[in-house]
């Protein structure tokens, strides 16, 4: 049932039954080292391209949802996502390697979401019942494609964000399969904001106007309050603009709790020195898959507001004197 | 409802009221030259990179679009959709212009199926009434992206598509708000095919098998032949590409009938000497939402598969010695 603009209530019942992440050896050390399961031994894996090294990542991933849902990859009706690569490369060659109808999304690092809100969509209309939801980043795919080759060298600036080496991954199911299984209850879909911010090195201000809109709707949609959640987190934001979020809501009347929170700000612990904190496409997938099922799982928060965000620019855009619009999809998760 | 692996009879009635596309100048003296009612006058239009020209052809694309259906852009619940650039740089910064949901796919080429299909799903749950679908290729973004600088001025290989200047975008609604509105019917998702093929300047033969694939796919799913449709239209395998996906689905004892066709073959002369045709995101949306459409409402078809397709390649996956995985949805369009 649609709510207000941009929200939608489901009717049926959305399930994850199934939750699988793989992460980088840094990402393993941060603040959430304890959730994560599935660690690359280094970032290559005898590929010979990080481009092949995230795909194999992601395919891992994929292979790791289906082992721990006992289910083979032809009881999905499809298999969608995306990652940071020019033209999903890594997300396209890993659907290759699975038999069924592939969906290729592009929202930057806000993909886990727009896949989250598309596959409810799907099964809320009673033709798909099963379907996984994959994402992945890497960083040095990302920073070669992005910014500049790794062998410069070049110093990071104070506001710059970490890609994180990552893949998290769902199922989505209209039936309750597993013990534990949160259901997808309602989804805020956002629009392309631009606050007009040019540097690509400030994701996090690019973002965080983007955030701000979607949760706003979000509320204001569903008629709930911050409060309604036992946690809110933001995709990848970092430190700086989960910041510029709250001071945004706070102009808007919208007083944030402490409960409010950002994957990317609280996955690299402060020792790591990566500045704002971790990002990309991988980042709300994997912190999701591991940490936020964890704590849903031992009844920790019971009511999950997840919001990832992404930033589409691509690596001409800012060269061509353009702004960098972003986007944010609200998902709301309910034991 | 679901019908047989990939393949869903669609339960409501999903509309397609309007169509619009603008194309440019040399896919406007092809042999679709009548057709075609929005042309570009170059293929800059006073933008400073040929990235912003597609931006803005995307964008003057679903302006004309809300024109012709008579509604305004917050009439719909969303738009989707994609393009052939980094990050869909130009589907991206064309959906900043309007103040509605966004959900970013890539497909290559096939992403108007893939919206298409993704956009019945969205109506058929219920909870979107009217979507907006919109694609665009250009010539000279995709070429400096994915081949060589057009001032190389490189010699084109015999087997070489030419990606279409164009843009197509359709309207899919629960409701027929006008006189003439054929239905989407039926879909048949895509999977990732690779049949091994390493040239990057012969994607018709990359995308053949797909296309074949999905054909057989569609076929046995829906229990339908060939001769079910007055018309079957691939996306843009192109002469040769056409010419091997008739072959490959004889192969499989599917003899397909005179009535099957490409918009990448026909789109333009055999004087304007392009090889094998065109090719781009836009080229089925465009020659869907033109000729197509047309030749739906003038009652010339009744019954129309539309099958884009696409090859899921990078500028670097050649370069990194990777083979061109190619998928393709089958769309079943009637009046």
């Amino acid at each position: 049932m649609k709510k207000g603009k941009q929200s939608v209530f489901f009717q049926k019942d959305i399930f994850i039954n199934d939750a699988a992440s793989y992460v980088g050896k840094r990402e393993s050390e941060g603040n959430l080292r304890d959730y994560f399961q599935n660690v690359l031994k280094d970032d290559l894996m005898k590929e010979k391209s990080y481009e092949l090294a995230e795909t194999k990542m992601q395919k891992m991933t994929v292979e790791k949802l289906l082992e721990v849902s006992g289910k083979t990859v032809n009881d999905f009706d499809c298999i969608m996502g995306g990652d940071l690569q020019n033209q999903i490369f890594a997300t396209s060659f890993c659907a290759r390697e699975f038999d069924i109808p592939f969906f290729g999304l592009y929202g930057a690092c806000s993909t886990f979401g727009e896949g989250l809100c598309a596959g409810g969509l799907f099964i809320e209309s009673g033709n798909f019942k099963k379907i996984i939801v994959v994402t992945s980043s890497h960083f040095s795919s990302a920073e070669r494609n992005y910014r500049f080759p790794l062998e410069l060298g070049n110093q990071r600036t104070p506001l710059s964000q970490w890609t994180v080496t990552a893949s998290g991954a769902v199922t989505l199911s209209d039936e309750k399969y597993k013990d534990f299984a949160p259901k997808i209850t309602a989804i805020t879909v956002g629009k392309v904001v631009d606050f007009g911010v040019t540097d690509a090195n400030n994701m996090g201000a690019a973002m965080a106007p983007a955030a701000a809109d979607t949760l706003k709707t979000h509320f204001s949609d569903l008629s709930r309050s911050p409060d309604y959640y036992d946690a809110i987190f933001t995709g990848d934001l970092g430190i700086f603009g989960h910041e510029l979020c709250t001071h945004l809501l706070s102009n808007d009347g919208i007083t944030m709790p402490k409960t409010f929170s950002d994957c990317g700000k609280i996955i690299f612990s402060e020792k790591q020195k990566v500045f704002m904190g971790g990002s990309g496409a991988g980042c709300s997938s994997a912190v999701f898959a591991s940490y936020l099922f964890e704590l849903l799982r031992k009844n920790e928060i019971k009511k999950l507001l997840l919001v990832p965000t992404g930033a589409l620019l691509n690596k001409d855009s800012p060269l061509q004197k353009q702004s960098i619009p972003g986007i944010a999809h609200a998902v709301s998760i309910e034991v």
